[in-house]
């Protein structure tokens, strides 16, 4: 079930690849995978099995990896950036064991979600405790003011998941109000993974904005194109099931546009379907189909493409370098993934 | 239904009183409970909703407090250590928040648990957004080594419930290992806070350690006396159900020394209520009997004054002062709370 977008002029479908930023950082990114190993482990032995379910499910440790080049970019020569970036993965994976919690989820990168195997309880607990590591990670770092970017962070991630919870069951919800969520619930660790590499290699004002603003943007523009994929990906790409977006009654930004843009008897389709949950057999092929009528997926990649040229803009003015261009590379791969 | 324990010679029933404290860190805490009240605000409503329904319900604030006075005791004479008690309150609060969804409890301080009336997903999240704003005000001010201390804390805590969790339905749990527990979950944080007063203060190596001591041993003091009430206080003085530990089936010592010292038939009904979860009628009395009758309740008691004891030796060496003699004190009416 493919998306039917129009391609950007010129631009081969999937011509963009991760692989340049993976390349540069992969001697970096050894080193914080073996951080992550050595301090997801604890004597407690359901930690380290938690943990290492979802760590070794293999993400694409995107995050990190933004932390890595940014501070390399910035001609960073310390060691304090593997730490910083090993927090931040463990801060990302905290946040998705304490979500499939929230969530309800059953599927997690395409495996059972840890909750599934080791209960709630270890999830929540589990996610506190990769938590407490991150910070500790960064205070060794020592650089408080990656310390204030990154802790910022923590408390507008869970700002923007109760803003979620709060407006999960409203069809009423703006284009502006779920822009809000996720620029705090998604973009918000982008950009302090992005910034805190100008500020470890102890650069000022106009490069810590320029991370700030390509994370913030490539940040929502990942979570647009994972909004679109969940109502046209295939499971085994996706690692969830297509749809769970649908099930769940979550409000994303393909949902508001067509609702919006809908008839009277549409709106009360996608009202009792995600305000009151009231699901049945080929609701969702309807929702698609919904989707597909009003654009409502196509102009969900426009939006991401518009955050990702902004993205690209904000690294613009730095000086020429393969760091910079692989960064660049991954704003048009994350969109990309929607074709 | 009170505890038939033996009173210290020539000590009177209740004679240790914890006001001394509140009065000398009073004007201190007006400022902790602004500054409370201030960082649990967010746009996102239901943040300060869930934050003040457990925030106003009224704990001791007994952590806060133990930073406040530690740091008046060593001499500070800044502004830091309000944020430092302010962020040691949230991460309790964070804890409770947390724990409530981990135990399924219904009710804390005497109230509906936050989950009860916003459900499980609002607790962890709001647990989260109070913990990232713990670490923000501990950037503010400042000390790497304090947030050295806090953050390490943090990770122990959520190491510690998991610890709980995995033991939870052992019956075989030792002393040890549940004191094992216990040093984590609960006396972590109590140690963690005192620690900071004369960290903030530019104490060294010697007022560091008598007062990490203090709080680590008043913390297990603190803890056994509380497992001891759940056999035998009053729920209106508790805030929670007499017996809510059995009917969640946690080991507590109270229940590990009457399990060991039992015979065969009693031990077979510890394993049917706690290990399987089979209570019936009656069940909770034939438990508090069994407990009496090996005296397990009274020798938690017993060993909650051996580490009342070691908390006050550790700051027997500090010069004397209003702020010692209070809190000195507090370890006292820590432990006659069990009368």
């Amino acid at each position: 079930m493919g998306l039917v977008v129009s391609l950007d002029e010129g631009k081969k479908k999937g011509s963009a690849k991760i692989e340049p930023l993976v390349e540069l950082v992969s001697a970096d990114m050894n080193r914080v995978n073996e951080l992550i190993l050595s301090k997801a482990g604890s004597d407690v032995a359901m930690i380290p099995e938690v943990a290492n379910h979802l760590i070794s499910s293999g993400g694409k440790r995107l995050r990190p990896m933004l932390t890595l080049s940014a501070a390399r970019l910035c001609g960073y020569r310390g060691d304090g950036h593997v730490k910083l970036a090993a927090s931040v993965e463990f801060m990302h994976t905290a946040t998705l064991l304490h979500d499939d919690v929230v969530d309800e989820s059953e599927l997690r990168r395409g495996k059972l979600a840890a909750r599934m195997l080791w209960g709630n309880q270890a999830s929540v607990l589990v996610g506190d405790f990769l938590l407490g590591q991150a910070f500790r990670m960064m205070v060794e770092v020592g650089s408080l003011d990656a310390l204030d970017v990154l802790s910022t962070a923590a408390a507008v991630i869970a700002e923007g998941e109760v803003m979620q919870l709060s407006a999960a069951k409203h069809m009423s919800t703006t284009e502006d109000e779920y822009l809000a969520v996720i620029r705090a619930k998604t973009a918000a660790l982008f950009s302090a993974a992005a910034e805190v590499g100008p500020i470890i290699a102890g650069l000022g004002r106009a490069e810590r904005a320029a991370f700030r603003s390509y994370g913030t943007n490539l940040g929502l523009a990942f979570q647009l194109i994972d909004d679109a994929l969940d109502y046209g990906g295939s499971s085994a790409e996706l690692g969830k099931k297509v749809g769970d977006d649908f099930r769940e009654g979550k409000i994303t930004l393909p949902v508001v546009l067509a609702y919006r843009r809908g008839s009277e008897s549409e709106r009360a389709f996608w009202q009792r379907a995600l305000e009151r949950g009231e699901i049945g057999e080929g609701d969702l092929e309807k929702a698609i189909g919904l989707l597909r009528s009003h654009h409502a997926i196509e102009d969900t990649v426009e939006r991401a493409r518009h955050f990702g040229s902004v993205s690209r803009d904000a690294l613009a003015p730095l000086p020429e370098s393969p760091h910079k261009d692989a960064l660049l590379e991954v704003v048009d791969f994350c969109i990309e993934r929607a074709y």
